[in-house]
Formats: C-alpha cells, sequence, structure tokens
C-alpha cells in the first residue's frame, strides 16, 4: 500500500510590510534568540524591523550573528548554548537558507544541554523552541520545511536532519527584504527553488496536493528564471520569485529532494560553489532521466515554462549559470560515491544507478 | 497593508487502504467518540474499519450515529455531553460535510459542559478536543478547513463557526469509502467541491498558495464533472473527485467561500435542496460577476476545465443538474435580505449589491 501525506503546519505570512505590521510576536515568549548571518539580515532591513517590534513588545532578546554559509553543526550548538543562557523561548531566523536551517538547529540544541554538535543527528529529539523563519533570500524554501541542512567535518560533506518539530512556527515573506540580494545570488537562489520544484514534482511521495504547489512554482520560478536570464529584475520579480521558491518549499517539505541535490553537495563542501549554482549542474541530467519515467510531466514543465524542450531547458540553464568548474576524474569519482551512499537515488520515478552519477560528473572533467 | 496569511496544520493522509493501515490512533488517546450519521459511514465500510482498528488498539469508543444532514448544533451540543460522559480524548468524524462539521462542533462542546447550544457562536473557546476527519464523500472539503457549518434554528439559517482549533489533526482520503455514494450525490458534492474552488479562486484572501491549489481542483474536479455529466464514474474518477475535493477545501482555509454558499443555504434551510446542488444555482452567475474584475482567471477556469467559455460552463451545470426548483417573489426577497446580512459580498474580487444578489434569485421565480 503505497500511503501519501501531506502535512505542513507553517503558517506563511506574505506582503509587503508583513513583519512590520506583526504585533504577536509576545504569544512566543519573553526572551528570543535572533539567528542570523553577519550581513544580509542587516542590509535587508530585516533586523531593523525585528528589533524594533522586539523592543515595542518588551521582548528581551541576543543576536547571534556568526551563521556561516553552509552552517557547521558546531556553530548552531554554539548559539543553542546562548539561547539556553538568555533563556529564549522562541528563535527567529532572519536570512536564507543558512541562517534558517541554523536556527532550527539551534532550536533544538537550545532543549538539550549534554548533546555533542552530532547527536543531533543520531539522538530523536522530542521537543525544540518554536521558530519564526523571517527570508532574506528566494530560494531555500528552508521557511516552510522540516529540514535543517548542516555541515558535518567529520563526513566531509552536508548532513540533514528532519523533524516536524523543525516547521517554522510562521514564516514570513516580505519581498522588501530581497531587494538587496545581488543579482548572481538572485539567480543561484531561484535555480535552487526550480530544482525544489522539478525534484518535487518527480518524487515517488508526489502527489496531487504537492503536484499543484510544484507546477505552481515552475510556472513562477521557471518563467522568473528566464526573465532574469535577460536582465530583467524588478520589484513584481522579487516578489513572484520569493513566494515561488516558498511555494517549492511546501513540496520538498512533503517529497524531500532527488539526486540533484545529493549531487551538488560536495561541489559545495570541496569547492565552494553555492548551493543553488551547484544543483544547477545537475538538474537538467536529472529532468531528462525523470523524462523516461513521467514524459508527460517532463512536457508539462516545458509547458508552464513557456518554452518548448529539452534543448530549451538546457540553454536556459547555460545562460544562467555560464561560467563551470572543471573537476579531475578522481573527484568525480569521489563525489559520485558520495551521491550513492545517500538514498537520493531510489527516491524519483525513475531510479538512477552509480553509473549514471558518475557519467553526469564526467561531463564536468576536462 | 494587505497580508495574506496561509495555514493548514491538517495531515492529510491518502491511497486507498490508509485508514486500515494507520497504526497510530492511541497517540490521541484511550478514549474516542466517533460521530457519524446512520447510514453512510456503516455503507462505506469505514467504521467497520475504525471499529477494528480501536479494538485491536485498546481504545473504547462509543459510536454517536444520529448526525441529520445539515446538523442542528443541539445535536452536536448532545453529543457533546456523550463525549463528556465517557471522557473522550478525541473525537471521529466519519462522513460527508455534515458529521465532519458536527465532529468539530462535538470537540468545542466536550469541552465546555456550561455552554449553552448557541455560546458556540457568541463565546471565544480556546479548547477543543482533537479530531480525526474520515471523509466519505468527494465535496465537503471539511476534512481540511477550520470551519464548521450548522444549522441554527433560531434565525432559520446555517451559521458558520471557524477556529483554528478545529482543524482536523488527520484527514484520511481513502477512495474506497465513496464507492458507496450514490450517482446523484457524487454529481451534487463535486459541484461543491468546484464551487469551493472557483469562490476561492476569485477571493480577496487569494494568493498564490491557494491559486495553486485553487486550479489543481478546478482541474481535477472541474473535467471530473464533465466526465459524471457524460455518465461516466468509476474508481479513478471516485479517487481523483476526493483528492480535487480536498485540494479545493485546502484553498477555501484560507480564503473562505463568495456569495455563492451563501445564497445555497436559504434554499438547503427551507427548500430541503442538497448543499451542492444548491450552489449550482448561483456558481455561473458568479462567475460571470467576478470576470467582470479578473477575466484573466475567467479564461483560466475554462482552460483548465477544458472547455471554451461562459456559454460551456451554464450548459455543464445545467446537464448536472437538470431540474431546479421555482421560488416565490416573496421568498426571493427574504433570501436576498439573508445573503446581504451575511459577509460574502465583499469578500471577493467583484463586489455584488443587494440588486444583483435579487436578480440571481430571480431568475427562479416563475
Amino acid at each position: 500500500m503505497n500511503n501519501i501525506a501531506y502535512y505542513n503546519p507553517t503558517k506563511v505570512i506574505s506582503g509587503e510590510g508583513c513583519v512590520k505590521n506583526f504585533q504577536n510576536f509576545r504569544d512566543f515568549g519573553k526572551s528570543a534568540l535572533i539567528v542570523c548571518s553577519h550581513s544580509a539580515a542587516r542590509i535587508s532591513g530585516a533586523l531593523d524591523d525585528v528589533r524594533l517590534l522586539l523592543n515595542n513588545a518588551k521582548i528581551s532578546f541576543e543576536i547571534f550573528d556568526k551563521i556561516e554559509q553552509n552552517p557547521f553543526v558546531e556553530t548552531c550548538y554554539e548559539a543553542g548554548a546562548l539561547a539556553r543562557e538568555i533563556k529564549a523561548d522562541f528563535i527567529i531566523g532572519i536570512g536564507g537558507g543558512s541562517p534558517l536551517d541554523a536556527a532550527k538547529a539551534v532550536a533544538v540544541f537550545a532543549m538539550y544541554p549534554d548533546y555533542e554538535p552530532e547527536d543531533i543527528f543520531k539522538v530523536e529529539f522530542t521537543k525544540a523552541l518554536p521558530v519564526i523563519a523571517i527570508g532574506t533570500t528566494a530560494g531555500t524554501g528552508s521557511e516552510v520545511t522540516q529540514y535543517s541542512i548542516l555541515t558535518v567535518r567529520s563526513i566531509e560533506n552536508k548532513k540533514s536532519v528532519a523533524s516536524p518539530l523543525l516547521f517554522p512556527k510562521i514564516a514570513f515573506l516580505d519581498p522588501v527584504y530581497t531587494h538587496t540580494l545581488p543579482f548572481e545570488s538572485t539567480i543561484a537562489t531561484a535555480i535552487d527553488a526550480l530544482c525544489h520544484a522539478i525534484e518535487g514534482y518527480f518524487s515517488l511521495k508526489a502527489d496531487e496536493v504537492s503536484d499543484a504547489l510544484a507546477e505552481k512554482a515552475i510556472e513562477i520560478v521557471g518563467r522568473g528564471l528566464i526573465s532574469l536570464t535577460r536582465g530583467k529584475l524588478d520589484t513584481d520579480l522579487r516578489q513572484s520569485l520569493l513566494y515561488g521558491s516558498t511555494i517549492a518549499g511546501m513540496v520538498i517539505a512533503q517529497t524531500g529532494t532527488g539526486f540533484v541535490h545529493a549531487a551538488g553537495y560536495p561541489l559545495t563542501y570541496f569547492d565552494g560553489i553555492p548551493h543553488g549554482t551547484a544543483n544547477s549542474y545537475f538538474i537538467a541530467d536529472f529532468l531528462e532521466y525523470m523524462s523516461l519515467a513521467r514524459e508527460d510531466k517532463e512536457k508539462k514543465i516545458y509547458k508552464l515554462m513557456g518554452i518548448s524542450n529539452m534543448n530549451d531547458f538546457r540553454s536556459l540553464i547555460d545562460i544562467a549559470v555560464p561560467n563551470r568548474i572543471t573537476l579531475t576524474r578522481e573527484k568525480a569519482q569521489q563525489y559520485t560515491k558520495s551521491v550513492c551512499a545517500s538514498r537520493h537515488l531510489t527516491s524519483s520515478v525513475f531510479t538512477v544507478n552509480e553509473e549514471i552519477i558518475y557519467d553526469i560528473y564526467k561531463q564536468y572533467v576536462k
């Protein structure tokens, strides 16, 4: 029996000024820890808005602003100790995928003084502080998922924690906060969102609800990406990319991702390729393999994006990410092993094997 | 500032056998009250499945099977007393919209021994027992909404209670339970679901998420209704209507309904017209008025349903519900007043006035 479940308890509040207009932070307690990176939360204006709101609501708070790109589990562990120290009742994550994923891990570490950093992957936790997610990029989807993807030195890779406890209580989508995101990051995060929607669309866990969301996200983000490659980037596009990426996040909350994400992680860890950019290396091949099982969905994707075929899709990705790194044969072999150790090969409608993954990496060996 | 919120914490579990396969009823407690109508829960097979599961899990239970069509608030009040008597930890609603809406009200009454029946509309309640919803029709959407629509003798109409506490914890969608639903009820409930999707699509509270769901529901249920009018009704169609109607329910959980529902309620209360059938009287006019504000969405609806224009839409509804009652002029006037007393005239993208509502009713005065 193949029973499917859809569950997403995060409340999504969207619209310009939606954070500023929010009057109910006090419902979550008297003390908060804000988790963010050093600059994005400040530059976007989100941090100032939140500080003002917390001050007005007489909620005490501290700011932990040391979250790095692809955050280390140890960093979250350190922030968890601070959360305990200030007796935080809730965590406010501000930023892109890194601070939001970190905020969720902090929410767990705050409850477990006896944890070692990597225990978060090993021990089943049953409590976590409530997390409020305020996005400043349009890509991650973390604001509406139960996942926290952290970097782990001991395995030289990213590792994922998943728990219904990690769904943020509220995801705020204020498009204004994305206005300061650089053009290149806007492209990379849009590709990440498109990958979420497409990987989710071909997941074995997909159903009518996740398909509805995936199709809408593919339409919004796919067309948005086409506009971006034509150099267009205005307020309306910012807003639709933000909403589209959250919808794509709602998709992977149900379905998880496919091999695109698994294949991208080593490129990020070892070669410093931004997450969305790393995904761009593999999404066209993923789509081509998945079409062997679900050509109808492949065709629908082209229609939703307003393009004609796989050639158009490949061209779009090539224009969006024109420069690609070169891998050594050894790296291609090593990364292939890492992908095959994940469960991502069998989670989609078409199962790829080690040989296929190696062939895909080999394209980047020169 | 027009901030939009999307929130739906109900876990949807779907697929053939999804109830039978569920092993976690015990998470909700040791004692349950099953709320259903006299026959549908039995005929569908759902009641037997649930009894077996509860027995196996050593959960004690009682069955309250006196829920009528368009349930009275007093009936729910009575069931609430029984829930207290057996110290129920949770409520299991089995059936169509009536038992599911009733189950939610029972969950509130169970917590408030001092309530009078109509207090549920007047006093803000802060607790309710958890509700598990098991659908046996494909229309209501109640399994994924925070609404309970009850019949109230004192106002001679239906009245709605809304609270986040009323979202069922789990909505089970097992298409097998809809197999025994008569053809006419299948048509009426499909129209109800289509109305949910269309009314929600034109709501002022609609956003990208609800639009994604509305479009999918319109596609599934709209095309399903067309098949029904051609006399087709097989297992696959049953299943897609069930999923489509739940998706439409997720839409109205965010947006609420429009004037179609408000206009239908008096026909149900005074003239005994089934809820979905009553809605069929008004949906085409609703669509025509809404197109004045959002012609793009009107056109999209036709495309999703695979029809060409308003004529096709009207024909479809006429074929689906060929016989309509005749109203007296007095009734048309009285019903118009009732609709105008609701908030449904101003909740959609195009605001209609009393005159328009009266004109719509007048079509049925002969």
